[in-house]
């Protein structure tokens, strides 16, 4: 079964180093500010934002810190508050790739948390940079507390990784076509 | 608000040419004999299956028919029950470009489904092929009358979209390396 929450778990080592926002009122408050920016919150309720509140936690980084680590383990996303992140990916030739830069409103690391595979990329701060922390324990206990509001969250998922993969997918056809290389 | 459940709304024009499987207990039966082999349903009990038939409808296609046409509008998906389905995609010189071949338990359409973009590639059937077909509405349904139902079949989406955008990309990443051309 689902454990009670930890919305700042110690599982979490990779985050153990990063300064927590402990209050809960600070914790909606920077989640509340993302209301009508980001597009996970794009059919969210200030009612929705306060619950998800409970489940998440916030973190601030440095610039320049890896906030996720290709190739680990990982049972969190992030939504990044405020700042800016690079997602980087080592090539064949193991060089890392700046695959894109992403700003607040964005989630990232949404892949893992669902199906507990290895990171696909580096995020690296280029900022100082605040995020809030969603673990897949906590996306089962919203599911079990709180269905309607994990269904918004799980459409919304889909709705974005749906885009990415349309993106993907058509650049993918455009260099199997030769049209780029 | 959400309507009644239509199983085989009148407004899939694009469905209406193909038979239906109109009696619930075959339609029961017909997403039963997929427990254990469909990723959708690999969480799935035998309950479930009972549920989600509430709401989904099945149709019989002959061979070399277009189930799904690139670049349309389209608001259901498949779950391809037997036979088999070509993916294909018009190229840049508009030529269709064969993408993958898939079979039972696999499921297709899913993300115009989830965003209501047009259909990003085109469904063809190499053989006779039955296919369950869930119409937005219906998932819309479901959330409300069956949120934990819901929330299997949503996480189940967000784990094979991210499965294929991990490829995706990877293979991109190959190209854009000039490993692949």
């Amino acid at each position: 079964m689902v454990q009670p929450i930890e919305k700042f778990p110690s599982s979490l080592d990779e985050l153990g180093r990063f300064d927590r926002v402990a209050d809960d009122a600070a914790i909606e408050e920077e989640l509340g500010s993302l209301l009508g920016r980001a597009p996970l919150f794009s059919d969210f309720t200030r009612d929705d934002v306060q619950h998800l509140s409970g489940f998440m936690g916030v973190y601030r980084a440095e610039a320049n810190e890896t906030i996720i680590h290709e190739g680990d383990g990982g049972d969190f996303m992030l939504l990044i508050v405020r700042g800016e992140v690079d997602i980087l990916k080592r090539s064949v030739q193991r060089e890392q790739q700046l695959m894109a830069t992403v700003g607040a409103g964005t989630t990232i690391g949404e892949m893992s948390m669902i199906d507990g595979e290895p990171r696909f990329a580096s995020c690296r701060t280029t900022q100082a940079t605040t995020f809030g922390v969603l673990t897949r324990d906590n996306m089962a206990l919203i599911i079990l507390e709180r269905p309607q509001l994990a269904a918004k969250i799980l459409v919304k998922l889909i709705t974005m990784l749906s885009a990415r993969l349309r993106q993907t997918s058509a650049k993918l056809m455009r260099y199997m076509e030769g049209v780029l290389s």
